[in-house]
């Protein structure tokens, strides 16, 4: 029986200029965010279905590998009808960081900045640079409830960015407790508030009128959305202290340290980072507890990372609340941009490819080798291989991975073509 | 409900420490081996079921983590008692490579050095440095039936090895023709062979006397055993064509093979590389058909890699055989040794922190993280972050990462500890 060529459904191949590619933009964001302090960390792909399927992941827990058990752990189950799975993979880099913190935190820095690279699982239906298996890239600040750790996430990832040879991007910014605070002042009660949100993420879609339409479709009271809308009316240009005016109250402290952070991020980032504040930002996961900010890039319209402050996640691992707040970069997303704009990875020395005729005499194959050899260690790159029949197809492959001097060795000696 | 803080059975969560010497392992095998020519490919972690039951993978098989069907295909395979599973975790990176390369030859060069980094999984019992979830490292030149290929494998791993300060290790080899050959001339009918050869592995456990025990309690002819020992009597220090001579007709040849991949790939080495030839090294899988190489190291009692050609894997996805040669790295087994020497990593700059008081003023906060982008920019490692009341384990905590000067930036300015 023949087996199966292509990958599993959604997943990919990458040819070694995609590999290239990838692992360039990964070697600029360890190394940057290395230099901010940030500590790489790795975790298991498999995690247990327990802590996938507690309510941390949103939708994302429908999309869910499950691993099957094994042995007699299985036989018991399939008798008894139980549950066949244990595990799963999973499907973003925030459920295992927590984990991995109340596992290790004895043996980490506190704060503990963490960087991960990663690659992530979702059974989503295949689309345009929609993977089933994706690179996640997450920088996290645990055990720090000060705005510094803001400032750092955002200073260093607009530093990425701007290595990356990415000027034209905006950080939006929010903070779950101005939503709250203004959902609240228009009297929408507090188990309400979820589902206004998600109404209110759609401005950008189906704008004020169609967010006002929404509300009192989904049955809220038509007074209270009145005054919503009314407080998000042109709300696009406002500054964060004006904003928080119209809300009144506490409003206004949390808008004092958006501010601030703002300010410091954007001075903290070299080359500068331009934020602006977006009242209308909500950011889909329901476990963001204050600060939310999200990567706007000019002429994408998506964003290219986003996070936020997550103060109680930590809690369901260890029972006890860590303030944490983390920033993910979007990958893939990046990566696609580099490769549309024509990027060509640096090389970093000549490339040189050396074929051996089937004639080859000890010899000459001693000394091809040692050619080799001696160019490797001033910081070439030396393909040794097999001259084949259709040398033409050879050399024209050969070059589009860079290849830029062919030698033939045989039996008389060595040809540079 | 509390979630579960440790990792999944088997699976490790890596400390940054620990990750740190892995990235650094990673990055000269990457480099050393790029220098060479090869060239890095990814494939997805998940492959189709059949592909990973197709025989390739020996008793892996039976150590494979399986992933459910989902949605409406689950439902309909569990109404009618169907098989629940569609695919898997890879268990090794040789069944994806074949897949990849039957898939995408035609973008590929030919002959094509192809390198994976990538972790693979096996529900295997745990023990002392067995993972379910590891790291595999594997090269393979696909295309190239000639001993080239043997020889750039082997000089490329011998200069990783080098490269990572390791000189204590001796390359064995062999070829499974020979070892057919000398089975075929002792009267052993090529059925058995894979069973015979099985126990021959055993040589180095229970030596020539168990080996013939083992081989008679099988049931095999004694006239046919008795010949089989008296070729492997004393074979521990003989030459291949010494060896070749007393089995006669095709061993010959192929000794001959043996002895110029030996000399070439020893002298291709940049600090050379000891080879030697080992008429009982047997390598587990089945699929090999010609040379066969493992890495032994100096007071491990464990082979460090190894591997061999295998010329009709290919085939059973492409339906057209097309020769293969691979060399797999023990990742997992060098980081280890690495650790147990007490290799550290070197550091790339020196390493600060800065840390804010609570009291911070706006203006010490942005000079705060200007001084950090001055040090980021000339090669060093700031951490800023927020100074903890336990300062003193604060302090210690980050010395283990590497600190070695600290800053703390307060109401009155920064003081230099």
């Amino acid at each position: 029986m023949k087996l199966i060529k292509t990958p599993t459904k959604g997943m990919n191949d990458y040819l070694p200029s995609e590999v290239a590619l990838r692992e360039y933009v990964k070697g600029v964001i360890v190394k940057e965010y290395s230099a901010a302090g940030f500590r790489l960390i790795e975790t298991p792909a498999v995690e247990h279905i327990e802590n996938l399927t507690g309510k941390n992941g949103g939708d994302n827990e429908k999309l869910i590998f499950r691993i099957m058990k094994r042995g007699e752990e299985l036989e018991r189950a399939a008798e008894s009808g139980g549950e066949l799975c244990d595990s799963g993979l999973r499907y973003d880099l925030t459920v295992p960081l927590s984990r991995y913190y109340s596992n290790n935190s004895a043996k980490l820095p506190s704060p503990f900045m963490a960087m991960q690279i990663g690659n992530v699982w979702r059974a989503d239906r295949p689309q345009k640079g929609r993977f089933r298996q994706f690179t996640q890239c997450d920088i996290d600040i645990l055990g720090d409830a000060s705005k510094t750790a803001e400032i750092s996430l955002i200073s260093a990832t607009g530093g990425v960015l701007k290595k990356l040879g990415f000027n034209n991007f905006t950080v939006r910014i929010n903070d779950r407790r101005l939503l709250k605070l203004t959902a609240e002042k228009c009297g929408f009660a507090p188990e309400d508030h979820d589902r206004v949100f998600i109404i209110l993420d759609k401005m950008d879609k189906i704008g004020l009128d169609g967010v006002k339409n929404e509300l009192l479709e989904a049955g809220f009271d038509s007074e209270s959305v009145e005054k919503y809308i009314t407080v998000y009316t042109d709300c696009g240009n406002t500054t964060c202290s004006d904003f928080a005016a119209s809300v009144g109250g506490e409003a206004e402290s949390v808008a004092a340290g958006l501010s601030a952070i703002m300010k410091a991020a954007s001075a903290a980032t070299v080359g500068g980072c331009s934020l602006k504040f977006d009242p209308t930002l909500v950011r889909g996961m329901s476990y963001y507890t204050g600060t939310i900010f999200e990567i706007e890039m000019d002429g994408y319209g998506y964003s290219v990372g986003g996070g936020g402050r997550y103060d109680e996640m930590l809690g369901k691992f260890s029972g006890q609340n860590v303030p944490a707040c983390g920033f993910s970069l979007g990958f893939e997303r990046i990566v696609g941009a580099l490769a549309d704009s024509g990027f060509t990875v640096p090389m970093s020395g000549k490339s040189y490819a050396f074929l051996a005729e089937k004639n080859i005499d000890d010899e000459t194959l001693l000394s091809m080798y040692s050619d080799a050899a001696a160019l490797r260690a001033e910081g070439c790159t030396v393909t040794v291989t097999s001259k084949m029949k259709n040398f033409g197809f050879q050399k024209s492959k050969l070059e589009d991975e860079g290849v830029s001097e062919f030698r033939v060795y045989g039996e008389n000696g060595v040809k540079i073509l």
